[in-house]
């Protein structure tokens, strides 16, 4: 699939230019870029950029196999930064503060889900951080253009899309929680895994998304299995929390782990068959929440899903106001991803090692303030 | 498929000799012949059949649709009658009382399952009226044949999978219930719709089921939409209660209804794409239940789920306390399904036209004591 290439348009009046790295037509590799980023007004909070976390949610939006991107791209969907300038109405933010944005940065607002704080599943569809449609009037700047990400030097963003960061967190850590963390987070409070009574939660995958749901699942109190295709992640997950380990490729594993999980989370984003997971969920009522952004239809026996009252569910990242909770919690319990700090030079080759399997669960992030010193590598 | 053929045993010293309409050998049609059915003992409960519904599952597992079934094959599990005799620890019921029994006879009562109220989820496997493997102790006689449903003179059963039919209930409209009734009833419950808090309910095919769920979706408090692929059944839905109606083959119907339904019950039991309803589910948090025993594959989309925190789950009947519950709720509101009063000798041509399409939603309701009268159709 091709993407959609713009021209890359000089800033506005109300708008600055903003060294980035992006890709600057479909197809072709990272390069630093200008960019343009809205000058700040109102309720929007200016931050400079410390660190932005890669997730494989860019690699998949930025090589268009979730379909047509816009280019020029620029990723990131886990930003953390310091404020340095405020609107004049903006409360809840002052210069000096550390922040985060995840994954949107506008919604409308108004819907019944946004008033639920799951703006995620706004009615009118959310702004995406990146490759977002400028639609509901929150993000400053060229209305016509897409919304650029955080692999950038700052970035401004309207103060109801802005989360605190505790003072104390560590900031070099914090940024894949915004993503990583809440993707997590919010299918464990939404199908009763946060409720206090334990329940047995199934990790499937145990990569950056995967070793997150871990230990948060065991933070929240519940007993975690882990499960994966490889038995040598054993070790690993254990490491992490898990006190259960199945291998999908062992038929005597899966037997002897058969209906014991009451919630089961999978994290694969590749192709894969679901009905290999089912069997490890309780008969009853129990949920198996897809959230990796796999392209290929499931098959479903709709026999299996009776006999055993069993739901196949998705869910997608989480509003503000529980995306705050997570970082809250995170900070209560020291929970942080598991993360190697790279540079961003280094992009491209963290985007195939995130394309072939990311054996060890490392969430890559990138220094900013590092990539900014590499005068080779910033635009001219 | 082919079944499986045994011998008609006689009955042993704890059974007698009841007269039933069963299908001898597998791929035969209808006859009169003897069964063999317990002896009352203990807590078991003896009543003299009144009416038995025929229920489309009955067709599917005696033509071998869901595996191969065991012959003579009795089918009928919504059983309704008067109590003519009681065991001597029998304390729920008393000789005259007017009682049903629903589509399973045993269970383990041990299984956290079983503990909850949600026996047919028991994790050792309920037993089922008819086809049913004797394996928890409950159903007395050989313990080496199938369970015989009710389309027969009498049957007895454990007091705690018997039913109490309030006094004042139409018993010949009654039976129904104790299938289509609770099928439709649990998710409605499960789901929240029961909660007090109105929702707007799906009901997809206007069929035997799907009629009932219009009655105890509306009777709970929730708005109810139709769903049909036959838009001359808006008349039928909105006379029982539907105020709205989607038509599955009209694009326009369908668009003017997208994202309005927060649960919808797929009664459909034939081959059907699921992906045609799940547009008119709400987003942030909707189900679609199926609850027809469709043996083909569905092809489920995971951007779909993940976009809109949408689930598809599965249910199956319901437990002895919630059908209880569904036979009060249908005497306080007064809700019957549509029956058809037929006689033993129909039985053959009601399944024939269950197997075409049952376009009016009619239940078809045996006659037991005018079966037999019809010395022609009882067996020698």
């Amino acid at each position: 699939m091709d993407g959609i290439n713009h021209e890359l348009l000089a800033p506005l009046e109300s708008e600055f230019a903003e060294i980035a790295w992006g890709i600057p037509k479909s197809g072709e590799k990272h390069a630093p870029i200008w960019i343009a980023r809205p000058k700040v007004t109102d309720s929007a909070v200016k931050f400079e950029m410390l660190y932005c976390g890669i997730c494989h949610s860019d690699v998949h939006t930025g090589v268009n196999d979730w379909g047509p991107c816009n280019f020029p791209f620029v990723g990131g969907h886990e930003l953390l930064g310091r404020v340095v300038e405020i609107g004049s109405k903006v409360t809840k933010f002052k210069v000096g503060d550390n922040v985060g944005v995840g994954c949107f940065i506008d919604a409308c607002l108004k819907c019944v889900n946004c008033l639920k704080g799951d703006e995620q599943y706004c009615l009118e569809g959310m702004t995406g951080t990146y490759n977002g449609e400028k639609k509901h009037g929150r993000c400053g700047g060229n209305q016509e253009t897409r919304t650029a990400g955080g692999y950038s030097g700052s970035h401004t963003v309207h103060e109801d899309f802005v989360l605190k960061i505790p003072d104390g967190m560590d900031l070099e850590k914090t940024a894949p929680i915004l993503c990583a963390g809440i993707t997590m987070y919010s299918p464990l409070m939404h199908w009763g895994a946060g409720s206090g009574e334990k329940k047995t939660v199934g990790i499937v995958g145990i990569g950056g998304l995967g070793t997150m749901g871990i230990k948060l699942a065991k933070a929240l109190g519940n007993d975690v299995m882990a499960i994966s295709s490889s038995a040598h992640k054993e070790a690993l997950a254990k490491e992490k929390g898990a006190t259960m380990f199945a291998c999908s490729k062992d038929p005597e594993s899966m037997k002897a782990n058969a209906g014991k999980c009451d919630l089961i989370l999978n994290t694969v984003s590749a192709s894969h068959d679901i009905n290999t997971y089912l069997p490890l969920l309780s008969k009853g009522g129990a949920t198996c929440v897809q959230l990796g952004g796999v392209t290929s239809p499931h098959t479903v026996h709709q026999f299996g899903l009776m006999m055993n009252r069993m739901s196949i569910a998705g869910s997608l990242i989480g509003g503000i106001k529980e995306t705050q909770d997570v970082i809250d919690l995170c900070f209560k319990h020291g929970i942080y991803p598991d993360c190697t700090v790279v540079e961003a030079k280094d992009i491209d080759s963290c985007w195939d090692k995130l394309t072939k399997t990311n054996a060890d669960g490392i969430r890559y992030v990138i220094d900013i303030k590092k990539s900014l010193e590499n005068k080779d590598y910033i635009p001219n």
